[in-house]
């Protein structure tokens, strides 16, 4: 039984109370299953009718609340894509089929549906994926905040590919596409009305070919993740409690844009729990972070990839833990989202 | 441009104008796809990765926004898991596999949750499918009502099976494995707080198994359609408008209960477009009608099963048309649900 009798925002953060609602109501109604390993898509065994070969698939799914529904850099619809894209694509797969759920709510201007669409369709051209099959629900006005979007992609995983985020071993690099807290600022700063110099937008964007490339040019890549709700900082302390390793990320190597960095300290936002939803943390072994590096910055939305720490031992009492050291010599822990800081950030 | 310029209620009906808003509105953006042919379910290639063979697979989203989330007979999470089991294994598929995307009001019982998840759990064992990756969403209290679940399905269609709403042939027999309106009629009148000398309950119930059975007693099977949304009347519209062709339906030997054209009777709903959720539209070559109907009636949830009409020539204009025929010979045009009936029945 969760600690709480009713559903609260914090259990939808990405951190550790949706962690807590995940294990204790839906693992526990719907039991392990040897698809889902933790990971941000399931894979599963499909049997060639001819019966002497399999095939792959890896599977997931994601329901897009963002709001507002259009902001600097993207849009609901855009965002449904890409999500779902990146999720499937963290596996190895080449991601082909999206089908497309929509709750619409009663008075929705048709033209925001039209432009919304147009989004969707113009990721999906970029990421080469089809959009197969949809449904619609419509709710009465009130029922629903204008329109809910569900993507699921479908991906076939390549013959000898087994990324997983319990394979991280200490040693490994840490890399991370580019800058990161992007898309939650923008969230933010639209929704608060903020404004800046110049408009933070949303880092939203396919990362597919990116990792296509990177897994061509680094065969010692463990495993992708998407750092969207809770951030790098739960990201990292997913897949250290995973694989049952620490790991330390270097402060001064991740890269982050001014303005973001300036938004973050000026409204107190920790930078490691902000969302992201253009960006890919890869764990790569030793021997090929170069060239994994190289990969991304050589890829469209991966120009200013880093490398930003290693994987590590754990201590002496074996607990997970992700640590941020600074220039100055001084280390501290990078924890988990706990509570809820940007609600309906994707 | 579709004619109306905000979303209606009726855009969700499963009807002709459901119709307009996914032909003007979601084909225009997402273009036609060779995968989604107008069926309930698309059909995706899958290459084995030895490039020797290849197998397809079905794939199909449903969103439920069904009120009241608990009714007689089900509730959302069962009715959520049936009907994407449905709508794959309509394609002659075995469903293997389901993802969930939850979205959760703030404030929601986690009991309710944990019922929901549990009924959800509990038809995906019967149907024998495995729920293998999911998402959890949390919006603000008043975003959303209560909660919304998303499934996706993914089934493995064996070699040879080429079901198709295109595929219907004039002398085809139309059969249905139960009677009709039970689930529209058992939400309605719990929502309207209406009572009967006994309960009416909603037939949500996997009706893949069935399906697998008469495919094996009668490989003339057309295709199989789910008479959800829009009723009986909306899904012989859809095949007769894919196939080309006309269909007439013997009023007398349409299943009913009692209780439900009773209701149907007094409240004015024609029994023609109210939903069911636990019943399946076969088409079946005249050869093997008989055969398809009795593994239907050895099926559960089939023993109701009847040879209700059959599809005919169009009449000389061309246009595809559905006649309901009476026993004192009279025939009338069964039209497709073009308003909203009930809403947010599924």
């Amino acid at each position: 039984m969760v600690a709480n009798d009713r559903v609260l925002m914090s259990h939808g953060s990405g951190g550790t109370m949706m962690r807590r609602i995940i294990d204790e109501v839906f693992l526990k109604a719907f039991g392990d299953c040897p698809e889902a390993r933790g990971d941000d898509a399931a894979i599963c065994e499909i049997a060639a009718p001819s019966g002497n070969s399999s095939a792959r698939i890896a599977l997931s799914t994601d329901t897009f609340v963002v709001t507002p529904r259009f902001f600097p850099g993207g849009d609901i619809g855009h965002l449904a894509v890409c999500g779902t894209v990146n999720d499937v694509a963290t596996s190895g797969a080449q991601v082909r089929f999206l089908s497309c759920g929509f709750v619409l709510e009663e008075g929705l201007p048709i033209s925001d549906l039209e432009r919304i669409c147009a989004s969707m369709a113009e990721a999906a051209r970029e990421a080469g994926v089809s959009i197969v099959t949809g449904d619609t629900k419509v709710v009465d006005q009130g029922s629903c905040d204008g329109l809910f979007i569900n993507t699921t992609g479908v991906g076939i995983v390549p013959e000898g590919i087994e990324l997983s985020g319990a394979s991280c071993k200490p040693g490994d690099k840490i890399l991370i596409s580019g800058t990161i807290g992007d898309h939650g600022i923008a969230i933010m700063s639209t929704r608060e009305g903020l404004s800046f110099s110049t408009t933070i937008e949303s880092d939203a964007a396919p990362l597919n070919h990116l990792i296509a490339n990177v897994l061509e040019a680094a065969p010692g890549v463990r495993c992708f993740r998407d750092p969207t709700r809770g951030g790098l900082a739960s990201t990292l302390n997913e897949l250290a409690s995973q694989s049952g390793v620490s790991m330390v990320v270097h402060e001064s190597a991740v890269p982050v844009s001014s303005q973001v960095r300036g938004c973050c300290e000026m409204l107190g936002y920790d930078i490691y729990q902000v969302a992201n939803e253009g960006k890919m943390v890869c764990i790569v072994a030793p021997e090929d972070a170069q060239a994994a590096l190289e990969a991304m910055r050589a890829s469209k939305y991966g120009e200013n990839a880093a490398i930003i720490g290693e994987v590590v031992e754990t201590s002496d009492n074996g607990h997970p833990l992700v640590y941020v050291s600074t220039d100055f010599g001084s280390r501290r822990i990078m924890d988990m989202l706990v509570g809820e800081q940007l609600p309906r950030i994707c």
